[in-house]
């Protein structure tokens, strides 16, 4: 396979994964078929839609609504079939495709701000964690659920440590950028998956609330 | 009357309604004057406010603040006099003439998005409902309402319905697009008014928790 | 110092009582470390990043990170040392410099509406409270917190009351910008200090709720 055509193919793996946990993540609550479909969509493309705001470029899906369609089908099938979905082993197993995507999304999410030469270094920073915690994030507001910023899941920080492993890696290499890519998201994905096989959590000391 | 004061009529009738409701949405809880006018006028330009930024053309407001206006005072109207728009009788009427609003903006929010060729046909779909039920959606997160993605409530299935009926004549008969949206708008009103007048909710098998 | 020095000073003022706020907010429930870094930046920036996304301008922190860091530096600041903050003296003060901050970005605000010619008087007006209080009310929803609007606290009111007075000043003394933008800033923060100190809430006749 060409570069090209694992990119596309992990995009859509990703996509898949996304959909499919944000409908996981609706059917918490009741929610009906369209609603459901509706959350899914937007797990799946809120986030690169907000970076793409922000970039003043046109929304990604508009020049190509092969991931909308994807997102649509995954957001049907796990509605439909979600006595399957909950069993843990395929819980566990779209928990890491989730975890994978994110980690993908973040990284190209933060590329995409580079190649526009957007506000280096903390822009793309900022847009890989967009993109990748964004329509998580519209869909927890959206259907009344705390946000993942508000839990104990270690979810954003993966994404911020592989993004800022990227970007330092691009710093002193400036040549090697695929290579950047590839190790910012090994970073995120394994610190993700160790977040799920140990199910870690924040330590005390690392979080506060007032008295 | 010509089809563009017709249009503007209708358009003006729909920021009344869209406006109306979002005030007496916000005033099932406490709310203050300033607040609820702010809430009006979210839920009546909100919807389209999102749209334009996808579509990245200026907001619909920023060249004619006709809407904006009477989005202010309509809320300013409904607040001062909310004990008679509680009433059962102009409570259904405006329920019936925010219903046909929804199905209006977004037919047109649809068409807006058809003509500047964005993303055919999941482009006008997303689009048209993001202006019908953006504004409310806003509005319930802002208020801290459950949105109506999370209710029984069949409120963006009609004009899901309607935009597809509309897409689907204007792909067969591209050359009748005023007849598709006026269909289109009616398709959505009539469905909606059912659902109001019989206080249609979903089926049990259409909705899904997991246990 | 010249013009430019004391608006950059105030700017940056602004952001770290903000990026605080947003910090002291966060904290009134359970908040780790990455999530409430990342909630005093929403706060901080925000607003003007609303407002920037509906003038169709480029992010105001994408051409200058300044604001980021000092946010970001803020935030963990006020994190890391919360028990201080909360003390009542410090607290109150830092009440007093976001009711600055919130009177400044919201005259500016307004400001750069009017510089691009965006739909005045009612553009600039709205352009002024999203900017003022938009960060606050995304920082509350994506933490699960009532937004200012759903509170008796008088917040908006001010950036409103100032804002109409600047609009007023300008319209029939066009030559007297930057008068016209400190009075506008003085009335936001006197009413918004005036709120704070005598913990002022609105009467009762204000508001309404349906029964």
């Amino acid at each position: 396979m060409s570069t090209d055509q694992v990119n596309f193919f992990l995009n859509v793996l990703a996509t898949i994964a996304f959909a499919s946990t944000g409908v996981l993540a609706a059917t918490q609550k009741r929610v009906d078929f369209i609603s459901a479909i509706i959350l899914g969509v937007i797990t799946a493309v809120g986030g690169g839609t907000i970076r793409d705001l922000i970039l003043d470029v046109p929304v990604f899906w508009s020049k190509d609504l092969y991931y909308v369609r994807v997102a649509i089908l995954s957001s049907v099938i796990t509605f439909v079939a979600i006595t399957y979905f909950t069993k843990p082993l395929l819980y566990k197993l779209i928990l890491y495709i989730d975890g994978f995507g994110a980690a993908m999304v973040g990284m190209l999410g933060a590329y995409k701000a580079i190649e526009l030469d957007f506000a280096w270094p903390l822009g793309p920073l900022i847009l890989g964690v967009i993109t990748a915690i964004g329509g998580g994030a519209i869909r927890d507001v959206v259907s009344n659920r705390p946000t993942l910023l508000m839990t104990d899941d270690i979810y954003a920080e993966p994404v911020i440590v592989g993004c800022i492993g990227m970007l330092a890696l691009m710093h002193f290499f400036p040549h090697m950028e695929s290579e950047a890519i590839i190790i910012g998201m090994l970073i995120a994905f394994l610190f993700r998956s160790a977040a799920i096989y140990w199910n870690l959590k924040f330590p005390d000391w690392f979080s506060r609330q007032q008295r």
